[in-house]
């Protein structure tokens, strides 16, 4: 089951996706302004009883995405996450123990379809495919062997970054991982059940169609379970916060030659079940 | 005009804080849910209009203190600001060009009088000194002589901060500035309307009634134009969006030996024209 949040002529909307089209159920459900409502209050089976009775409302092509969770609390991404990603930064350090936590702002990412961004102040933007869990319920000091069932959902994203904004003070990559626009999240929400869905699914990014990253979430250093815990030690995870869970080799400032996104630039993030994100790249006008 | 976030029987309010006591103003304004409101709606002159009818409605021992706006779209904090902290980090490196930057989210933090917790995980809690101001209207790539016309009101931290949590993944600093309840923010907001309310005021902080950081926000490397100049140049801050602008030298972990809060301490911090933040320690209970 595969949810949505748009925009059709200026107006946010939540709807369940079928193969072709939106069925548009915000206006049914009022008392719920996005997604991240809907989590609180565990409403998808009535969103489910509104969906089946109805026809779709949109073509997929008739609406602007958003952010599967326009606002949810915290955006936490988890840093070198995939085999190889650590020796990519070639700093002479071991694996680290822990993940590497940072924190993107919601306006730093757009939906599907919509173009991301190089800024007036850097060429630099890079790509990085992930894949993201969505939190259900709230979750503090949980253990990891019960920590899947606070998984409420999955998404996909390109944890776009500017490269030479990185680091860029003495310390922490906040700015250069939050350019308005330099991210993406969607196609949709898929509702999370069962682990097979999580537990070895493959990811990739294709750049104007060739591949450019490509590996198993089998092979994550911290599973999914792991990161719950992890971060669950010191803040308490609440509905609808996301994570977004690493990204493997292959993005392009790692690369020899680097690469970078250029304007008209197509980048497609695809991971099993998950369906494939797809933006363009655009200069941004000053 | 200081204003303060309250709670009182398990509600939240906000309201206007006298010498003595608190005049009660949210029941009168059911539009705004909290002071982000009151600012968003530039509301204060109507909050004026009806506090100066009214007497306190509790004395200021008479309700729990919250932190003065309770959610903020983004807590941004500024690192490494003040002479000689730098070089307190002991790694050869020379002072940056820009200012790092990390991200709280608002549960790491509590009101003035809340207890500041030592976690179970570890016994490094750290205590920072900060100005902090609140932004009052949306603000993106705003040049620095116009930026402190963004400012709302001002206001006090304890950037508190679990040492030994730093740097437990490759990088950032996430994990180690975000446990529950490990800083303050307080007492209260103060309306910020000319520049010698920051130009040059004195903060400090007192362990005990020991001085152990002091130091003038005229001496800071990043000024409070230039860090919103800076921010403004990746991200659109918001009404009600908080930045805590760095601390000076002085604090526990950088100590020879190094010192780490213990239960039972009292923790002062003291600004002009701000008041004077106080938190005691405890161990969090299992």
């Amino acid at each position: 089951m595969r949810y949505v949040s748009f925009s059709k002529d200026g107006k946010q909307y939540f709807g369940k996706a079928t193969e072709t089209g939106i069925i548009e159920l915000s206006t049914s459900f009022p008392q719920w302004k996005t997604l991240k409502n809907v989590i609180i209050d565990n409403g998808f089976d009535r969103l489910e009883e509104i969906a089946c009775k109805r026809d779709e409302s949109y073509y997929l092509d008739e609406v602007q995405f958003d952010i599967p969770i326009p606002d949810p609390g915290k955006i936490i991404c988890v840093g070198v996450n995939y085999p190889g990603r650590n020796e990519e930064f070639n700093d002479q350090n071991p694996a680290p123990k822990n993940p590497s936590l940072f924190v993107r702002f919601p306006r730093s990412l757009v939906g599907h379809n919509r173009p991301i961004l190089i800024p007036k102040e850097s060429e630099k933007l890079d790509f990085e495919a992930e894949v993201v869990i969505v939190i259900g319920k709230e979750a503090r000091r949980v253990p990891i062997d019960r920590a899947m069932d606070y998984i409420v959902g999955i998404s996909i994203a390109n944890e776009g970054s500017i490269r030479d904004w990185m680091r860029h003070g003495k310390f922490n990559v906040t700015q250069g991982k939050n350019f308005e626009k330099s991210g993406s999240m969607g196609p949709w929400f898929v509702r999370y059940s069962k682990q097979d869905q999580l537990a070895d699914i493959n990811l990739e990014s294709r750049l104007n169609g060739e591949v450019m990253q490509q590996d198993r979430t089998g092979r994550m250093i911290f599973t999914f379970a792991r990161i719950i815990e992890y971060i669950t030690t010191f803040t308490t995870l609440e509905p609808g916060d996301v994570i977004l869970t690493g990204t493997p080799t292959g993005n392009g400032s790692f690369r020899n030659p680097p690469l970078f996104l250029k304007e008209g630039d197509l980048l497609e993030i695809e991971a099993d079940g998950l369906g494939c994100l797809k933006n363009r790249v655009m200069k941004e006008q000053c």
